[in-house]
């Protein structure tokens, strides 16, 4: 169980890492600049995770995070053509999906465990961690960052944490369940996101009308 | 007197939350979008100067600033209109305007009990406590900050900064005093750059001549 | 030598904050953002260093930093056009090149002296202590990050770390040798970018096609 979820978070550090080679690829990046992003995007939102809860960042201790996240990057660079074909991408989204699902409720567990700031912290620093590393990317690549897009990645997120929270904290001595439940429906959101092709509905969004303030 | 204060900082943290997400809303935001950006404006500067200084991040032992951020941010996407209206919007910046003076030398008497950086680290945590927010909520929305804006807004902050460091430096023994004199400073100069709209005077700002270099 | 190297560090801050208000004085900015964006070059990159290191920040202790960036900032809004001058700015750009050498070097010897992550953490924070502050500025600035340009700036920083962790792995006794060496191959390879104008070459680039994914 243990060994899975390792492999798992390495299979996540992989998508998000070449995802991120991948998304910015078109602008003309360098070497250097496609493992600084790949690597920002794979730990930077633990990174800041880990730097909020005052202990040690996660990848000082186990460095295949960073390897596994420059290799990702560098095999990204010079095997672009590959990485693109249409069914090795698809098959990176949701890998991709599957990693900051699992990220997300990980990192809640975490703070969970120090018991920082129940029940909110949790659901601030899990989501941080799922899209931390991939708005940072987007910042230093000079692109719209996710927060302002209508793709539906970050609400599913917010939607399992806020879930996991509430059931963590109604029924504590059910957590573990309760992780695996909401890792599935956050997976299952995106999913379904990334097969419809679904975006942030009309609802969810502010007018962009044209008589606006400012 | 601290009951006063707490509840001075909760009204800065409504006006910090609700501006955000009224300024960034025109663009078109999700409801996920509005939280992100409204707490990150309410709790980032604060945030910043805590893991500069190596203290446990003042919101995790007192969850009613997310709280406050949250609901603030809700509000505001829930009822933009209400917020937009002439009345509404201005009473906002000057409460806007009235927090970020309180938040800068708050954590400028923060900052010097912990006796860092005497007397210069002070100034620069009290303008990252005031605006590092807002300066964050613009980098993620994809604004231009404030710090490229002529916007009168974070050059009085700092004057206050300098004047309370000065006098804090002379005159220790009458430290609380200056805090109360240079937090009503820098809210009356921000109160005349609202009401008259005041923007940085030319002879503070760099040309920006076409024969220029680079 | 430990004087000359303090002297050297000064000199690269004086740098940092003088190229970064070059940079960024023709877009148009106000006393206040010179010096912001003058000192979070200076010292924007060793800040991050020293947080995830979770050691003191650098210029808590020594507040010459902070006073040498602030005045270098003032210095150079006030006198531009002495510091466009073609030797000056020239000049400049020299010292900015050593200042990164020295402080990516200085960087690793201080994550190696922790036993941080070794031997490839002490590359990403080399790195992230020599571009860190100019990536910052430039993103509060709104400028197009240095990671995006085809400058040949990060590229012989991360060249030289690689070098130096190789080295300082296989052959630890001479360390400070090699840090001698790997400063003088960082500034050697810069120096020669400097004069001849030279670029990051097109296959160490992605290509920019038009028929690209997403």
């Amino acid at each position: 169980m243990e060994a899975l979820s390792y492999f798992t978070a390495m299979a996540g550090t992989v998508a998000f890492a070449v995802t991120a080679v991948l998304a910015v690829s078109k602008r003309g990046i360098d070497l250097f600049g496609a493992c600084v992003l790949g690597i920002t995007t794979a730990i930077g939102g633990g990174t800041i995770r880990d730097l909020v809860l005052d202990v040690p960042v996660f990848w000082a201790t186990d460095l295949n995070y960073i390897w596994v996240g420059l290799i990702s990057s560098l095999a990204t660079f010079v095997a672009l053509p590959f990485f693109k074909r249409k069914f090795i991408y698809l098959l990176l989204l949701y890998i991709d999906g599957f990693g900051a699902s699992l990220f997300a409720i990980q990192a809640m567990d975490k703070v969970w465990e120090l018991n920082f700031g129940l029940p909110v912290a949790p659901i601030l620093l899990g989501v941080t961690t799922a899209i931390g590393g991939g708005v940072t990317r987007d910042v230093l690549a000079g692109r719209k960052t996710l927060i302002m897009s209508r793709e539906l990645y970050a609400t599913p997120v917010l939607f399992g944490c806020i879930l996991f929270s509430i059931a963590s904290y109604v029924l504590p001595e059910y957590r573990a369940t309760w992780a695996s439940v909401c890792i599935a429906i956050i997976f299952g959101i995106r999913s379904a996101a990334i097969h419809w092709k679904l975006s942030v509905p009309n609802w969810l969004m502010t007018q962009t009308a044209e008589d606006d303030l400012d």
